[in-house]
């Protein structure tokens, strides 16, 4: 079925309303979780909302958060989240940067004490309407082994770079650092449908097409699947987000970050607190003026497009294009919602006291 | 045969000399192709000694730069190499980085106009050594063809970030953002081996195992390799490195960069001036304390050395550990140097008329 925006905006701000976030928080964390929705990210729109609720349930999350900054220097700070949602905190975490760079040139956040901030592309972009470079990661429960284990060790921590061009929409790369995004497991699941070898991998480290795998001790692979296709450069990226993340904010990291789901408690030995983000942002015209800058990303994005293709039917695609072909193709005709979200997000305006959505 | 670090040294050092290099120019750009050969890179070793030599014959490299800040705020800079060796340009530009990280925090600067700059990870590692975190990347001659093409339109466009840490090494992750390095290719073509299925296509865009594909139109693949194993990521990243290192700093990019090999002509039409790198350093007490950090790196890295295994006798490899062992093991017992590259070697010292290798 199909939602209107703003139905499905309304909705999500009255539920996070429900939740007792404030009124600025609510429509702030709706906004994250809708652009998601627009821009075809399904598996980090509002399909997560039960996800947040069941934390906040558990007491897991805090509906309002005294964010605060808590160390700095004039382009740097690290920031607490007072456990609340990710989708507040992260952008408040920008702000800080975008500001710093504003005076300085650049400005770096990391962030403790913080839950799931939805799509990373959605921070990264506020540096973009400022015509800075914007910079989002963070690290996320563990799913994925580092090469040569199988154990699961590291989250699917994404990095997103983000940058502003002229005639043609941000170049974005968002990108999680697995071989494939949960998302992507998660819809095989659904559909009990088989993997491509080189995603997952079972208990005992050998590749398998079973989507169910994780449920039985497998783990996600890092991008690259194995030693020999660069796995281990999976991992270093992987790596890369977690220690910006979460070692240098004072977060949990690695095997100890806090699962997203409500289910499985955090670990009882917390090395940090929370999960943790990383994100920066760097003025464009600290470095050479925006209008010369914009004319080299025009042409950089309109060679890329006209390259030779294998197939003639499928061009290079730029990074972020699908996604913006998506948010333009649902603010006209309405994000699709699959019955079993549909069906669980009337359950949750039920029990929450919210009305619920028409269909 | 076995070289002492100190004879190849010298013997490096009078090359650059005999180019026509300032003496603190030639032993700074010795210093960086011995730590390759010291770390076990050899490709970026002096084996590529002969190429930068060839460069400069054809007056592609400016042995006596005027490397200079073009543009600037408080934290990020825009560095002109002045056509040098990027073997010193790229340290040049770390400096500055690092003098603004320690006045501000943070330091970001973006370079056109330079030459190949050896392995990342020695400029990286210059922050490290003053207690930040390093970054450093540079675009590179076009030899990898994005998703859905089969055109030469990237470089290998290695990123490297590298960390401090405590009792350990410091980690560091530097990695070409191809599923293959082309040092790797190379050793394969020498051997005249077949190389593993998602490492190169041929021109048409299939697969191929030869070596040698790409003297007949083939190319590297992006980290992922094909599209479902994710190489629009791995496409992705080297798109970042590009834009950061040259479409922000106004050099060169995608397929507009300039051959590394002398008997290759840069393009007719050049859009900036030479390749471009893109380096940074950050404080890590601009973040929080920075024995609290390494206390957690240290657990970090303990905890991923010690990770459960698949196979028994293969640990987990934390980034950086065998470049390490490398250099430990070659600073006692000398610098392998395969025959090929010796004779080389002491062929560029008759043409230079500097004091050839014995052996």
């Amino acid at each position: 079925m199909l939602i209107t925006e703003s139905v499905l905006r309304n909705f999500t701000t009255n539920i996070f309303l429900a939740m007792g976030c404030s009124t600025k928080h609510a429509a702030l964390a709706a906004d994250v979780l809708l652009l998601a929705d627009l821009r075809g990210i399904d598996s980090h729109g509002v399909a997560r909302l039960t996800g947040y609720v069941r934390l906040w349930e558990k007491q897991r999350i805090n509906p309002k958060p005294n964010i605060r900054v808590v160390h700095e220097t004039p382009t740097t700070a690290t920031i607490d989240g007072d456990a609340g949602l990710g989708l507040v905190i992260a952008p408040f975490a920008m702000k800080v940067a975008i500001e710093k760079a504003e005076k300085y040139g650049s400005g770096w956040v990391s962030v403790r004490n913080s839950n799931h901030f939805g799509i990373a592309g959605y921070h990264a972009l506020m540096a973009v309407e400022k015509d800075m470079i914007g910079f989002a990661m963070t690290n996320a429960s563990p799913l994925v082994a580092p090469t040569f284990s199988n154990e699961r060790l590291l989250g699917t921590n994404p990095m997103c770079y983000a940058f502003p061009a002229g005639k043609y929409p941000p170049l974005i790369v968002d990108m999680a650092t697995s071989a494939a995004a949960n998302g992507k497991l998660e819809i095989a699941q659904r559909l009990n449908k088989q993997v491509p070898e080189g995603w997952i991998q079972d208990k005992e480290g050998n590749y398998t097409t079973d989507p169910h795998a994780l449920k039985t001790g497998g783990s996600l692979l890092p991008l690259g699947s194995d030693k020999e296709h660069g796995s281990h450069k999976g991992f270093g990226l992987s790596a890369t987000v977690d220690i910006l993340s979460a070692v240098l904010s004072g977060a949990n990291y690695g095997p100890w970050v806090p699962p997203f789901v409500a289910f499985l408690e955090p670990p009882s030995d917390p090395v940090g607190k929370g999960i943790g983000h990383f994100v920066g942002a760097m003025r464009v015209d600290g470095f050479r003026p925006v209008d010369e800058f914009k004319a080299d990303m025009d042409n950089w994005i309109s060679r890329f497009k006209s390259a030779s293709t294998i197939d003639p039917n499928q061009k290079v695609i730029i990074p972020g294009e699908p996604e913006l072909e998506a948010q333009t193709d649902r603010q006209r005709n309405g994000i699709p919602l699959v019955d079993v979200v549909a069906y669980e997000l009337n359950e949750l305006a039920g029990k929450l006291g919210v009305k619920p959505l028409n269909f």
